[in-house]
C-alpha cells in the first residue's frame, strides 16, 4: 500500500483518549465512571441559541458568507463592545470552532519549520493543530509552585531564535484554570514587539473568571494592533461545543486578508450553528451570573477538597473550569489507568487526565493531573472521596 | 508588523471572485444580475432534513464523536449499500463538509512538496487544500474537442515522478459535468496499482447523472481497497451546502486510522448539521427523481441554447449542474467582466465563471467560461438571450 505521509505517522493523539478503552471497560463492568477528564460542560445551551433554530424558516440551506453572516458578525462585535473589547466586524473571520481559528491562524503566520512559543502544560490540542500546520512547537514551563502563573520574560526570551514567529497564551488556561493578570500581558507584549512576533491568544474562557476577576483580554493592549491575534469561541461559553462556532479576530488587516483566503477555500462555517450562535447573543446576564455561582461552588467544592487529601496540591484557579492537582504518586498515568481498571469504591470510580501530555517537555508533568469540574456538585463530592479512598489503596503511593 | 507565511502570500483566490465587486456594481447600478457563476442550488433542502433539526430536543449541545454520530454513519453506510456500494460504519469519518475530508486526505497521504496529479480544468478550491497542506497539484489536460474525457493513461503516465502520491479526480466533475465511465476508471486504477499511489474521487456530485447513466464509484474498483480515498458530501446531494458535512470514506485502515487523529484534534463536526443530515437520510426518491428531471431540463435549455448561439461550442454533460462553454472571445475573463460592467439587455446581465482559473496551466482555458444551471428555466432563458445580444455587440468578439 502507498505510504502515508510523515504528518500522519506525528499526529499525536490526545492524551484523554488513551484512557477510553479502561473506561469503557470499567462502564462494562457495571462500575459508575465519574468523568473528570473533560472539558464538555454539563450546563443547558442557552434557550434563546436553541429556539433560534428551532424557529429558522430556511428552505434552502446555502452556504454563508465564507467570513460568516454579517449579522453575526455585527452582533458579535457589539457583544465585545459591551465587554470592553472594540472591535469592528470587519477585524473577524467566524470559523468552525476555535479549533479552525488556531488551524488558520497558525497557517497565516507561521512557515512549515517555524515555531510558536506556548507555556507548558498546555490544550494538548495544539500539537495537533500545529503538526497539521508542519509548524513546531517550542515550550515555556510553568510551575505548579507557583500556581502557573505565567513564566519570566527572561525564560521566553532565552528560547527565541530565528525561527519563532509567535508566542501563543490561553487566557484563562486549560489545563491549569490560571487568569494571567494585566501587568502579565504587558510584560510579554513588550517582548511581542521588540522582536516583532505574532501574539496569538486564545480566550475561549474569557467567560468563566471567579472571585471578582476580570479577564484583560489581549486586544487591549496598547501598540500590539498588527501583532495580536485573537482566538474565541461559542463552545464554552454558551455550553455549546457541538455548534463548532468560533472566530479569528485581529485587527492586522493583512492577515485578516489572508485568513479570509483559507476561509474563502473551505467555503463558509455551519449555517444552523451560526443561527444558533446569534440567538445565544440574547442570552441575558443572569445566564452568566448563575453558571459563575455554579462553577465557583464546583471549584470551591473540588479544589479545597483535594486540598484536604494527605498529599494532595492544588493551586485555586480564578478561571476556566479546569484545575491542576499533584497527587502523591510516581505516574499519574499508572494512577489513572488503576483507577478504572483495579478501583471502585461504591460501584463509583472516577477518570482524571493525566498531565503530562499536556506537557511538550518529556517527563514533565508526572505526578499531575487535571480536574475538569464540568459535574453536579455531589458528582464532584463522590469523586472525591473515591480519590482519598484509592490513594489509601493505590499500591505506588509515595506518602 | 511580522511577515506572513508564505502559504499566506501564495494561497490562492477562488477564479469566481475577481468579478464579485463587478456584480455588486452592476446591482447597485439596479441591473438584473442572472448569476450562472455559482454552485449553490437554488432547490428546497428535504423537509426530512429541516425537521430533524426543528424537533430535535437536544438540551446541551455537546461535542459528537470526532468522526460523526454513530447512527449517522450506519445510515450513511445504508444509504451507500442502497447505492450499490458496500462500506461499513468505520469506514467513514464525518467531516465538515467535502472540503475537510479533502484537506484531511491531503495531509494523510502526501509530505509537503509532494504532487498530486489532478486532471485539468479542476474545481479551484484544490488549489487552496493542496497550499494550505504545503503540496503541489500537477495538470494533465483534458481538453473541451474531447468533452472533458479522461486524458490518456500516458499522458498520467509523463507526470509521474518520484514526488508523485496521488491522482485526484471528480466524477462528475466540476467545472465541466463530464461523467467517468467504469472503462476509464479501470485504466486509471491499473496504473495507480502498479505505481502504488492513492486515488482520490470526489464524488460529491454522485446523484446527479442524467440520460440514464448510473455512475461508477471507485470504491467498486476491484482490489483498489488500500488505494481508494472517497470524498462526499450532503452539500449537493440534498441541496444544503451550509449545514457542512461531508464524508472521507476509505477500507485504508491505516489510512482511516491517522485521519482519525486529525478528526480529533479538531473535536467534531457540527452537531445541528448532523442532525439535519440524518434527517436527510429519508428523503424519499421521489425528490431526487424530480431534481433529476428539473436538472435534465435546465441542462437542455441552457446547453442547447448555448450551442444554438453563434460561435459557441458546449458539449452536453451527463452530470453535475455546470457545463463548460468556448465562445467566440479572445479572453473570456475580459468578457465576463465587460457583461458586468457595460453591457444590460433589457435590465439584465450575465455572470459566469471564467474557466482559466479552472487550469493550474497558464494561458488555458481563455475562451473558456463555466454555466452553472442551478436557477429556474425562465432565467435560463433570459440568461441566453443576454449571451447572444452580448455576443452580437461585444467588441472583442472573433466570430
Ligand atoms: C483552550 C482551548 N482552546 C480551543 C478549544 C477548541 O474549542 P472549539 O473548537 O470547540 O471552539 C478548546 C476546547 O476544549 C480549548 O480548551
Ligand atoms: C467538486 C467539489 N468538491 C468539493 C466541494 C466542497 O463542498 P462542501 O465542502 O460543501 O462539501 C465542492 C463545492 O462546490 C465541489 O464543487
Amino acid at each position: 500500500m502507498p505510504k502515508l505521509s510523515m504528518k500522519a505517522a506525528s499526529m499525536p493523539s490526545s492524551p484523554i483518549r488513551k484512557l477510553v478503552p479502561f473506561a469503557e471497560a470499567a462502564k462494562s463492568q457495571g462500575k459508575h465512571v465519574i468523568h473528570l477528564n473533560i472539558g464538555q460542560p454539563d450546563i443547558e445551551t442557552p434557550e434563546s441559541a436553541r429556539n433560534a433554530v428551532k424557529n429558522t424558516d430556511i428552505k434552502v440551506l446555502e452556504y454563508s458568507h465564507s467570513a460568516g453572516f454579517e449579522s453575526y458578525r455585527k452582533g458579535l462585535a457589539e457583544y465585545y463592545g459591551k465587554n470592553d473589547i472594540e472591535v469592528s466586524q470587519d477585524e473577524i473571520i467566524i470559523t468552525t470552532g476555535g479549533s479552525e481559528a488556531l488551524l488558520f491562524g497558525f497557517s497565516v503566520a507561521l512557515n512549515p519549520g517555524d515555531e510558536v512559543i506556548i507555556p507548558e502544560p498546555f490544550y494538548a490540542n495544539y500539537n495537533g493543530f500545529a503538526t497539521a500546520a508542519g509548524i513546531n512547537i517550542i515550550p515555556v514551563t510553568s510551575t505548579i509552585e507557583n500556581g502557573f502563573s505565567l513564566p519570566s520574560i527572561e525564560e521566553f526570551e532565552k528560547k527565541i531564535t530565528p525561527k519563532t514567529k509567535a508566542i501563543l497564551i490561553c487566557n484563562p488556561g486549560n489545563p491549569t484554570g490560571y487568569l494571567y493578570t494585566q501587568e502579565e500581558l504587558e510584560k510579554l507584549s513588550e517582548l511581542i514587539k521588540k522582536k516583532d512576533l505574532f501574539l496569538f491568544a486564545d480566550e475561549v474562557y474569557r467567560e468563566f473568571c471567579y472571585d471578582g476577576a476580570t479577564p484583560f483580554s489581549v486586544m487591549n493592549l496598547k501598540g500590539m494592533e498588527e501583532n495580536v491575534i485573537l482566538i474565541d469561541s461559542v463552545s464554552k461559553r454558551y455550553s455549546m461545543c457541538g455548534a463548532r462556532i468560533g472566530a479569528l479576530i485581529s485587527r492586522n488587516k493583512e492577515f485578516m486578508d489572508a485568513a479570509m483566503k483559507f476561509a474563502q477555500a473551505r467555503l463558509s462555517p455551519p449555517t444552523y450553528a451560526q443561527i444558533a450562535a446569534e440567538g445565544a447573543l440574547k442570552t441575558p446576564q443572569s445566564y452568566f451570573d448563575e453558571v459563575t455561582i455554579e462553577y465557583v461552588a464546583r471549584r470551591d467544592i473540588m479544589v479545597d477538597g483535594l486540598n484536604k487529601i494527605k498529599g494532595v496540591n492544588c493551586p485555586k484557579p480564578k478561571g476556566a473550569f479546569y484545575a491542576v492537582a499533584e497527587f502523591p504518586v510516581e505516574d499519574t498515568e499508572h494512577f489513572c489507568q488503576w483507577l478504572l481498571e483495579d478501583f471502585e469504591h461504591e460501584g463509583s470510580t472516577v477518570m482524571m487526565a493525566p498531565l503530562s501530555g499536556f506537557y511538550a517537555t518529556p517527563g514533565l508533568g508526572k505526578k499531575e493531573a487535571r480536574i475538569a469540574y464540568v459535574l453536579e456538585k455531589k458528582e464532584l463530592e463522590k469523586a472525591l472521596v473515591c480519590i482519598e479512598k484509592a490513594l489509601e489503596i493505590y499500591p505506588h503511593t509515595t506518602y
